[in-house]
């Protein structure tokens, strides 16, 4: 049986791209990158569990395809996602003489994607690159749709640009050696996908959770395009987040606050997220927006993947409020909060640090 | 007698933006920055000398304009134009809970319009920033078209991104408090424009030199305004630099290299770029492109202003073409240059690092 290979667009006129998804592609990765018509240099940014896992694939595919390849692993975790480990990227594109032409590609998670992309984004004012994520919440998320970065001790993402990559490379076979932990950690994100856009999502989960457990890939295949779908669909309307996009955000203004607030160590970011979804999801139904069948509905998912739901006992309600004050969502004092109506759709409303602690107390 | 004030317009799309030129603008900046709409808070980003001659006036204007105003002062030169000094400015805006409306103002020389630009291009992934040039240079060069960045100690503006200010505030007022070398050097690049693009304004500057560099108010007025107006025609055709943009940088690939192998500190970029436009017309009239005439008129105008025509002895030819070679315009190893086509024409050629020594060398 052939292997399964779907390919999406993400709409963005001179800037658009594709991102390919299936089984089997990261030994393919050479031919891929080729079609788009990089330069001859390759420059893999990666971290040390996903270089010895998938490096000496995805080098050697590079290889076969004439690229000269140069590697900087970076030592793993959102604490190194910072202006130190840019500086290792740039010296590294630098002692190998990258030019405007040259390509970076990240090889892994949404730590090693936002800080290669932003590395990118910034050498030379710009050159191409592409996305290889091997995690699941970096397939269905941060790897479509051009958000770079790097953390502040203060705050996540707080410095980056908007930067399309080149192409998106989604092989699943990546998600068989993901630890579980991680695995359900990303369908946080997929399953946010359903709750502010695709009830027919939203249900395949319900109907089939184990099955996705159980690495089946076909169905990874379509819940991932599924989920891709929705995000190229809204980065298109709205690329630089003046409005729209921060519909994906549901589940975030908390779930930043509480990765913050507990160190970016205790919590993966798709277990802050599912927290931050079922308390987006109370609030929702305390405004009259959400039936309580919904809420329970999503409350009820979240548990069964096994993601947590509840704000952990050590983290304040006015400290999570304060570190949502600083993230970048708030405007003029306000939070911009995205509420759900039912499952699949959404209302942006505007809160304020009383507000919402008057409303996740009760 | 009324005060002058020209207004032009970078005219790009959704990121168009005029630049004020005139005289006494510095106590109008509050006032012009509300017109463009802007949040609450501003940001002035400076240096120690700049801050003592005009930080109290521009701060008193914005207030009075109702912002509220934080001011970040960065030691002065080239050498702190680095990750570290992004590093304070970033730390401020957050420990001032700076938003996406609010806005950054550059006040003072290259250095700083391409640190503040760069800070305000990568913080919160974009928000809004204004230039407000202090130096001869800055006015009719860096504070117009979007280059931010900063320098690797490999070399300059490796790190950067294309972000448009929007609004430019140029008081030529200010250059009466510059020191005489720095205009002088800012000159260099007036005088570029006129090899470029403009014979009339390369004639005016070769008749009228002394009462430029006599600060008469009404002929600075002139020449900056020609000098920008050819930056933004330039800009608008090709703003990210794909290609024609790089017509901008005559002299500068000598400039560039010139500039790295003498740490920074023994030439002002002005300089550098002084003797880099004489090795480029003179490369010129080797290639039949430039008549003897007229690079005998480029290398006396540069003289008669009080500019280097010369390399430095102590900075040999092959270092030279090495320190090219690194710079970001070299692509697969061969060096774009820009030759002159007599005065007031270009033409773009292609050299390798034999070639450039031969020429220079001959």
């Amino acid at each position: 049986m052939a292997n399964i290979m779907r390919t999406l667009t993400v709409n963005l006129g001179a800037r658009s791209y594709p991102i390919h998804l299936g089984e089997a592609l990261l030994p393919r990765a050479g031919d891929l990158i080729k079609q788009v018509g990089c330069g001859e240099k390759v420059g893999i940014v990666t971290n040390p569990k996903v270089a010895e896992l998938y490096l000496a694939t995805v080098e050697a595919s590079l290889r076969r395809s004439g690229f000269h390849v140069a590697t900087v692993v970076l030592p793993e975790g959102e604490a190194h996602k910072n202006l130190d480990s840019l500086a290792t990227i740039y010296d590294r594109l630098i002692a190998e003489r990258f030019d405007r032409s040259s390509c970076i590609m990240a090889l892994g998670g949404g730590v090693i994607g936002d800080m290669a992309g932003f590395a990118a984004a910034t050498f030379l004012r710009g050159i191409p690159y592409v996305q290889v994520p091997t995690t699941l919440l970096a397939q269905v998320d941060s790897s479509v749709g051009g958000k770079t970065g790097v953390n502040h001790r203060e705050g996540k993402n707080l410095i980056g640009v908007f930067y399309q990559p080149r192409l998106v490379i989604i092989d699943v076979d990546a998600l068989s050696t993901l630890p579980t932990r991680e695995l359900v950690a990303g369908l946080a994100e997929v399953i946010k996908y359903g709750v502010i856009a695709d009830p027919k999502l939203f249900g395949l989960l319900e109907e089939r959770l184990d099955r996705v457990l159980a690495l089946d890939r076909e169905l990874l295949v379509e819940v991932i395009a599924a989920s891709c779908a929705i995000k190229a669909t809204v980065v298109e309307q709205d690329e630089r987040e003046q409005d729209y996009r921060s519909v994906l955000n549901f589940g975030h203004t908390v779930g930043h606050a509480l990765e913050a607030l507990t160190g970016y160590t205790e919590l993966l970011h798709g277990e802050a997220v599912a927290i931050g979804m079922v308390q987006a999801a109370t609030i929702s139904a305390r405004q009259g927006l959400c039936d309580e069948k919904s809420l329970s509905r999503i409350s009820g998912l979240i548990e069964k993947a096994g993601l947590p739901t509840k704000v952990p006992s050590n983290v304040g309600l006015k400290e999570l409020v304060w570190g949502m004050e600083v993230d970048k969502k708030s405007i003029g004092g306000k939070i911009k909060f995205v509420l759900c109506r039912g499952i699949g759709a959404t209302e942006f409303q505007r809160f304020s640090a009383a507000e919402i602690v008057a409303q996740l107390a009760a």
